[in-house]
């Protein structure tokens, strides 16, 4: 047998916690292997308590896949875990055609996503093994789902530290640059373009809070910044809003809610406007101008610890410019999509604005990922988003 | 002008972040008045900076009701405020006939509380003040409202605190002892007894949750504990449950549960047991029966701080033996609708309660109060509410 991982104390600890990651310096030697083999982990030589995927190249040097002793049959225990990972999503998302299938660590496959739009899979492999062991994952989805096109999205920055190259990839199936699918959306029809939009194609953590704004829009004005393709607009405009404004940096994806508006049949009073949303409000706090409702779902401003502190400075004015451009009783939904920001800062931020603003709040409603992307509670890493609709009052 | 109260620091920091609730120690002087009055709130002699309701008699002495130097015309005041309630309900909860309309500190009436049943209303004076205002709130209601009757369920035993007797009434209209109204819960009809039921008649904070049941049913078996009036029986029955064992000590409850059947005209298979939940558990798991989905929806084990050790000591004795009734990938629902027992600490007693019985966790989706229960950023004590649906696996 070649030689274990044998973890240091707060290895141990992770292990113990199962907690999924054990960073090198939890360890205490190095087992033998490739980078992308499934090594064995212990506490001492002889005695196997866990089995992870091994990575000499990167900080986070082991995923534990499996605890027990005996070595667990990888494809076994792969297409075991994405059945599960379906068999969640038939529960909680029935009728949906566009979710999260696998979201890593949550669905005991830490670093490996798979979204479903339709026919076709994106998939971002955001650690090395799952790179190597890309056929048999490519075996096993095609006999859950059939996919006509299976795509790679590891065109994120983030997959260098595992010695990946970012890419893009058609991994199986036909499928052309600049190619779209019709998708389900709350209430709505969307275009998604699996190859080109933001993440694997769309947002699909917020998908269903565009219903949140069934009650809200009979009659009102309504501004969606950072709208990427306007499933708030969209959702806005087929509960009777008034008019709706809708900023985002990205033409592309405003294009794509062009089309989206289009396919759906929905009146054209949105006024799509291309820049930054921090400008922008500036320009309508100027213009004097008042919307009923206003939803602010940002990128993630914080994607690290170290950015926590301008993180909040971002989140802060945001939330000002928001409050300061709603009529007394308006609603805010406000969405932050950093791990590394708690829901309780996000609370306090929005609080200290509504003072500077000169506001009340209530908290409406709180809101969460979606059942699709689910959250361990031993890995806090895996709930990253927080939002709340709010009651903003003079 | 008659003295006012003049706040010490602490006190004048709690108004300055808008917190509702002045104590006795955080007045450096008395104001002047009667219990129940609308005094001057201020930092010294000759500056108000809030009105508050007065009680002489207890040590939460001032619920402020309004920010600012001029004393507030309390009719319109209160006029104010209910239609403000209204509106929110209106645009929140559109087409429901059962649901909280006065959520007390969060829609600005600290200390009072109206349900809706239909046509009848159900207060709960948790202030002395509103006591004194009845007349006054009552025309309000009937303004907005015209409610057929309005009851009074101050049987608690808190507001003896206030130097209320605990008592239930009728206020106005005409209502029968063991009288009843149907309501919609969810998507059935449910009975509710206004004069009888737990709290004003019913859970209303948990009454959307049983829906969640929607895709975990069919052919299932599914445990309710603490399942008062069978709200998430009847919706698992509905939704295909092959069984369902319901648990609950109050007799009145399960007839209540059982009427509420018959009237949705769901089949009879339902095992209502009349019992002690934790005995009932400990007799299960050594008959070693299990269950697909469990729902834990108890009473607040922890009212306030002092009970918080042995709330945990409850919580996680429930969660342990729901979690090994459970089968494998099996679903939990659990609750806790203590104030004091925050929402990170039920997170910690579910996983430690999953480590002792061997089972992973996911969650799923986490629960909040609904949004006629809405919360104020500022007043911790009005959020209350948490729960986690958990998917459950060896």
């Amino acid at each position: 047998m070649k030689k274990q991982a044998i973890l240091a104390p707060r290895g141990l600890e992770r292990l113990l916690a199962r907690h999924p990651w054990i960073f090198r310096g939890d360890l205490a030697s190095l087992p033998e292997g490739e980078a992308g083999d499934l090594v064995a982990v212990g506490d001492r030589p002889g005695r196997v308590l866990a089995w992870g995927l091994w990575n000499p190249q990167t900080s986070l040097a082991l995923r534990l896949l499996f605890w027990g002793r005996d070595k667990p049959d990888l494809p076994r225990l792969l297409l075991g875990r994405l059945q599960a990972a379906l068999d969640l999503r038939r529960r909680w998302c029935p009728g949906e055609d566009a979710f999260r299938l696998v979201h890593g660590e949550a669905d005991g496959l830490p670093g490996l996503i798979v979204d479903v739009y339709g026919d076709v899979l994106c998939l971002q492999f955001l650690s090395l093994a799952w790179h190597r062991q890309q056929e048999l994952i490519l075996n096993c989805l095609d006999g859950l789902l059939s996919p006509s096109a299976v795509i790679l999205r590891n065109d994120v920055r983030q997959i260098e530290r595992e010695g990946l190259v970012p890419e893009k990839a058609l991994l199986r199936g036909v499928f052309e640059p600049g190619e779209s699918r019709i998708v389900s959306l709350g209430d709505l029809k969307g275009v998604v373009y699996p190859l080109e939009g933001q993440k694997t194609g769309l947002y699909l953590d917020v998908r269903h809070y565009p219903r949140l704004l069934q009650g809200l829009c009979q009659g009102a004005s309504v501004l969606d910044a950072f709208c990427f393709q306007g499933q708030f607009s969209l959702h806005a405009l087929l509960y009777g809003a008034r008019e709706v404004t809708a900023i985002d940096q990205s033409a592309p994806a405003l294009e794509a809610a062009q089309e989206s508006l289009a396919l759906c049949g929905l009146p054209p009073r949105v006024d799509w406007v291309c820049g930054n949303v921090f400008d922008e409000l500036r320009r309508f706090e100027e213009e004097q101008r008042t919307f009923d409702v206003v939803v602010v779902d940002p990128p993630p401003f914080a994607p690290s610890r170290r950015q926590v502190d301008s993180a909040r400075r971002g989140y802060k004015d945001l939330a000002l410019r928001a409050m300061r451009l709603l009529r007394s009783g308006g609603t805010l939904l406000f969405f932050s999509c950093s791990h590394a920001f708690s829901r309780q800062s996000l609370l306090e931020v929005l609080h200290e604005a509504a003072r500077d603003a000169k506001r009340s709040l209530r908290v409406v409603t709180e809101l969460h990922q979606p059942p699709d992307h689910p959250v361990l509670p031993q890995v806090p890493e895996t709930d990253y988003l927080k939002g709340f609709a709010l009651e903003v009052s003079m």
